[in-house]
């Protein structure tokens, strides 16, 4: 029967991404304040697209942000198992012109076997490949082998603050055997991977306050603490030379990496020559004595997000600023506390502040890393699927990004959680150009088609 | 006969300011591009002006820029000296809401003593001083005391690129026997001042790329020496920890202080009450061996203009940046030479630049500072000025900004210049607020109509 839905999703593959198309020119980005009605608009989609391929129940649940898309086919019945689905909708800010795209970021173009668009990859590209198997198999086998609940949300891309909440408050609704989530990256194109460990989050904002305003240079400078260099002199001291976080306590809790886990880790090592086509450098940073799998998938970092202050436009203008600004983020690994982290940079920054300017550090938002452990029975069906949907198998990786709500699904919902990426860490999910492999979109679908009826088959 | 033209101006005080009011709604912005009309059209108007005042001669220069306004009175005689007056007629960019201004920075307001608009302190409120003592002599003697030539430039914001070549093809139009600036900034509103030495200037961007476009702070992060934070690593290394500058051979060519420089230099200090006012900081920075007067008059700096990196927008966005830019600029003093500085700066920051990022130094613009002997005879006439336009005998004063042309002017010209100045350092000149004091304008006025008959006496 299989084969009639896999059938099904080749005969209409040009169609599904037609629809996809339609889906991501919806500028569905959460961040910004001005695409609330989009980001509604562009869950209002799903939720009509959902009903129109058959669910039973399709809707907009309100939120205090933006909606989240809540979708079920509950009629394999009592004995078959229940699969949550999560996905979301909402997408990363993208400019044109200042982010330097090749073409625009929310009209879809297709070229070169890639589909370019903005949340093409992350995540409405990969939401839809589920979408897609389902509706093969509803349409050729005219039911599921388990029974699907879809939660779909619309505030990924700034912490699922509210998400949150809602799994606390539906957790009879939410109920489910396994949840599955394909907002991932595979190790490359031909090595399916299933990622078992997802770093946490906490972002953060750096305000350096010099002087009450910006003051002519030449009239003042030499006599205050510019608060530009203030910033960039705590940023330097935010690491080691070896490339190490020096905040004092920040690496205490990291769980250790034994040698099984790194045996493990070497499986899925990265090459240098992928790394190196993926980010156009010649060098490598980061500590020296872990593997580039390991500095991302299994050790915290911290990074610059943006820095701003003062005069930046064109031609010249001698102002001296009177605060400057960074953002940085941590990604933490399991058993990090993200608030604990914030603390001690909060308290690390204090320390090293000169009593020439103010500094404030505000935590912005936070998630917990999570670790799935690889014999539960729903990776061994993720196993077989990728076996038969890529005809290979697949290898476990540590991920370096954060899915904060799948510690929230272990812990609340007490659901074993599998994460069965279709992208590739080449797409440039929240960078210019970003894109998803159309074979892989179509692989996508065909590796879910099987991952249904195995999860029936382990039940 | 002086009294005549003093009353003229106090009686025809309020009409002055309003037709400066006039002159300051034209944003003259020189460094925005689309304000090139605007800039042209700001000196149109004072060629208009000077026509109607009595001018013989009044017109605009094209350049490859912005238009130069040349003017001249000359029917003083050949027995009498010549003047040349310098000024600028463009403004630094201003934004209400950006820059946080309290009202519209192109729409004068007059509160509380005080003339708030960009340009009323610099220079075109100064430059305007200049323009009614002309006409306050000619209304009431029909003559002026010496001959008169006005240079009033619209690139001084952006550097004087067009006005060095403009000087040095008219030496013969601009041959003088003086020269006067008003430009500058008095110690406080009760000492007037003359400036005796100008800061030299050069203008760099630094340029850092890392990753050849923005990344995924999760998938890349910890792998990747962030650009934002290798040039915050940069500019950390700018400076030493007292403050000095770290560039090797920044301080060679300085002009050491002499013990009778020093003491000079003591009697304009800085009281360390009013420099916390106008900044709104409660400690100082800078070379703890020199004073505050010495740090900004007689001491090169190097400040951060300005700098940008990443998202730096409302909300999250967890990207690893893929390049970052600086602005900063140094303020030089005599005998430091500006191209020299630049290369010392590029060779250091390539020295110190990690080989896991790309570093540009991008020279800008540059301009050698001044120094004017306090002995010369125009500057007794300024003296003799001051003390009767403001009752006061004035200090002499190095000035921490720059106007580089005035070491063409004395170089190409051969030619004295005095800096007389009205302004003082608080009024905000490249910050929000700028203003001028509507008594300093007015006591401007009455010392300049003082000054062209010190410089016929002194002749």
């Amino acid at each position: 029967m299989t084969q009639q839905a896999l059938d099904y999703a080749r005969a209409n593959g040009e169609r599904f991404r037609q629809e996809l198309h339609d889906w991501l020119r919806i500028p569905s980005v959460s961040t910004l304040p001005e695409r609330k009605g989009d980001v509604r608009r562009a869950g209002q989609w799903l939720v009509d697209h959902l009903r129109k391929i058959g669910f039973e129940r399709a809707e907009l649940h309100a939120t205090a942000g933006h909606p989240i898309v809540y979708g079920e086919w509950l009629k394999a019945g009592a004995g078959a198992p229940t699969v949550l689905i999560y996905g979301h909708y909402d997408v990363q800010p993208a400019d044109r012109e200042a982010d330097g795209w090749t073409t625009d970021p929310f009209e879809p173009v297709e070229q070169d076997g890639k589909l370019y668009a903005r949340g093409s990859s992350d995540d409405k590209g990969q939401t839809f490949t589920h979408v897609k198997a389902i509706e093969s198999l509803l349409a050729t086998e005219g039911t599921l082998p388990v029974n699907i609940k879809m939660l779909i949300e619309g505030e990924e891309e700034v912490s699922s603050a509210h998400l949150v909440e809602f799994v606390s408050a539906h957790k009879d609704l939410l109920k489910a055997d396994v949840c599955v989530i394909s907002d991932t990256a595979l190790l490359t194109r031909d090595t399916p991977s299933i990622v078992n460990a997802l770093r946490g989050l906490v972002y953060m904002e750096i305000h350096v306050q010099g002087p009450r305003t910006d003051l002519h240079s030449g009239g003042f400078g030499g006599t205050v603490h510019n608060p530009a260099q203030a910033l960039a002199e705590i940023i330097a001291q935010l690491h080691n030379p070896d490339g190490s976080v020096a905040v004092p306590g920040f690496y205490d809790d990291v769980l250790v990496l034994t040698d099984d886990d790194r045996a493990e880790l070497r499986k899925a090592d990265w090459e240098f020559e992928d790394w190196a086509a993926s980010t156009g450098l010649a060098k490598a940073w980061g500590e020296p004595q872990f593997t580039l799998r390991e500095r991302i998938g299994a050790r915290p970092t911290l990074e610059v997000n943006g820095m701003v202050s003062g005069f930046y436009g064109e031609g010249a203008k001698t102002v001296l600023p009177g605060k400057a600004m960074a953002k940085i983020s941590c990604r933490l690994v399991a058993n990090q506390n993200p608030h604990r982290i914030y603390e001690q940079i909060r308290d690390y920054v204090a320390s090293i502040t000169p009593d020439t300017v103010q500094v404030k550090v505000v935590k912005l938002h936070e998630g917990n890393a999570a670790y799935m452990d690889p014999k539960l029975p729903v990776m061994q069906a993720a196993i077989k699927a990728y076996e038969q949907g890529w005809g290979k198998r697949p290898v476990f990786m540590r991920e370096g990004g954060s899915i904060p709500i799948v510690a929230n699904f272990q812990q609340d919902l007490n659901v074993p959680v599998v994460l069965m990426g279709f992208g590739l860490n080449s797409d440039g999910a929240h960078g210019p150009d970003e894109h998803f492999h159309i074979d892989m979109f179509h692989k996508g679908i065909d590796t879910l088609i099987y991952f249904y009826h195995e999860v029936a088959a382990q039940h």
